[in-house]
């Protein structure tokens, strides 16, 4: 996504303070306003910009709309020792997930797992923030989101279910493995990046309103936005050659464990009201210690990274990463540096704070 | 795979019996020859032959050589209320699975939740008879199983995971909504029916030794076999551009359940001593009340999967399935009738029951 040309290198700990001080004018708490932040500014420094700053405009919008409530608690709707349903009563998605994953995490230290189901929350960011709060714990994490419907399923024409994001991480040395990835073949950011280019879009990876292969971004984007048909295929691309049924059912699998369970609204019914996103997720904390000694676990687990790692390469490879390996070392670069911040998204957050009386001098 | 020619129609009341008889003449216990037979026959009524009774040479290779145990017994290395590791000691799969699975219903039935891993295990069929057992119970079931190494990761030119295999059953009307599927493109089955037909692998399903692209599944079915390199790309394809890297994740992620937090051997270590093949198992029963209202949640399943086989088709579709329906819909059409069985199988069948002194009147 950084192509050279219409970045600038800000310094991370002032965009922080701008973001901060951002959050702080909407009304947000001051924790709460460094939580979110931090939540953007570590997709930043991992390198995925698209759930970084660069949403700032977004949340905005949704903030100002009544979409988000600045004020919202949580309700726990129901609980046992290795479980919650959680009202987020529409909190912004990373304050609603933090806490979510703390009281997994919690339960994970009396009862050994505990799974957290959130309703009626909102974009939430990268899925592996929540799920590496359960790895600092010494705890395997897993969270789901569902989204606005954006994925066709096999053999049909309409979206129904969203990007549906799906993570889990679990301690290892000398990183852990941190898996973060959409249930479609490419997330909705990508097919932007291709409209932008005008570049096609290789095969396999969208459909128009009719159900038909698209490889035009433009026509694909404007008619999810349409809601009149169409949209990205399944992880495992379009019809079952490539195995696009199982991406499908995938992304019903993250619907059930964000949406169903928590008595919330699937994809397919997700941001259809003014004034709600009704967007859901899903945390689980596991003491893998209720296995064996874990120890023993987390050599297993580091062995066979290792093995993965050092495995024969592919003929014009001279690396295989797992997961969440190329993020960190970003990360290790970029912290106490500088990330690297789109012009546009600059001048976007210079009109946020020109509106909100917040200094800007970035 | 049934393509007209070459199949009987054999009453399946029949092969239950001869397959009963079967196993009680390897030395299985009546009961425990009972499971593994309908495991088999279930896969066989609900079309997924390559799980069915076609695999009985395998089992008689894997039992005559010791790679199973006919009298092995389970041990419980480690337990908690929400969890249990299992030493299968070479068990038949299908029985350590069943074991295992009831183990985590009844932890669910008192905690809520409950989590088996088993390690030293051995093939055990379809993934999905295991968690349609936690169902039956009104419970959320998940299930995996990792296999002999057939899976590249991305860039790379080894496999190093194996089909691995995720199940999710989750209780619904009028019928549950039932996940199997292999975290691969395709699973070895597959290529070995194009290597019959002397059919060329669609791009993005194989690689060759060196890591390179392949399309001759006899080049890669014979390098996977001499653990030469080459292998199968995981769901996604080779490379990023269609999403290997989170088919690659997925599998590892079945690894991390069946096999790092059972203290087994992962995927790359499967098969590798004579004797023994190693593999490992998930089981995971929740009972999704701990959320909420059993009713509710189940009224909301029911309707999203509704909502998804009512929306648009493609234009060439006439039907959406949710996963489990094709299957479910065979079993009904094939359950007190004939299953189709090929005549290779019959043939081996034969050779078996004349080895063992078993009838033989199929």
């Amino acid at each position: 996504m950084e192509q050279g040309l219409g970045y600038g290198q800000i310094d991370t700990e002032k965009v922080r303070q701008f973001c901060e001080a951002l959050f702080g004018a909407y009304g947000f708490l001051e924790d709460d306003g460094r939580i979110i932040s931090d939540v953007l500014l570590v997709a930043d420094l991992y390198g995925i910009e698209s759930h970084g700053i660069q949403r700032l405009v977004r949340y905005d919008e949704e903030i100002l709309s009544g979409q988000v409530d600045v004020k919202a608690r949580l309700d726990i709707v129901h609980e046992t020792p290795v479980s919650a349903c959680i009202e987020a009563n529409k909190m912004m998605g990373q304050l609603s997930g933090v806490q979510a994953m703390k009281l997994a995490v919690d339960k994970a230290k009396t009862s050994g797992c505990g799974m957290v189901t959130v309703r009626n929350s909102n974009h939430y960011g990268i899925a592996r923030y929540y799920t590496e709060i359960a790895a600092a714990h010494d705890f395997i994490g897993i969270s789901t989101t569902n989204t606005e419907a954006i994925c066709v399923p096999t053999f049909g024409a309409q979206a129904m279910t969203g990007t549906n994001a799906l993570a889990l991480a679990m301690p290892a040395e000398p990183f852990i493995f941190s898996y973060d990835a959409s249930t479609t073949v490419v997330p909705r950011g990508t097919l932007e990046v291709f409209r932008k280019n005008s570049t096609p879009l290789p095969d396999n990876w969208a459909l128009d309103q009719n159900g038909s292969p698209c490889n035009d971004a433009a026509t694909v984007i404007d008619s999810i936005i349409a809601k009149t048909g169409g949209g990205i295929a399944p992880l495992g691309g379009l019809g079952t050659i490539h195995g696009g049924h199982k991406g499908y059912g995938l992304s019903v699998i993250v619907d059930i464990f964000s949406a169903v369970i928590s008595g919330g609204l699937t994809s397919n019914h997700v941001n259809r009201k003014p004034g709600h996103t009704g967007i859901c997720h899903y945390f689980m904390a596991i003491d893998y210690g209720i296995f064996g000694d874990k120890k023993a676990i987390k050599t297993n687990m580091s062995k066979f990274l290792q093995e993965i790692r050092e495995s024969k390469k592919a003929e014009d490879h001279d690396r295989i990463y797992t997961h969440g390996e190329k993020e960190f070392e970003l990360m290790a670069k970029r912290k106490n540096g500088k990330i690297p911040v789109n012009e546009k998204t600059l001048e976007e957050m210079k009109m946020i704070a020109d509106k909100l009386g917040v200094d800007y001098n970035l």
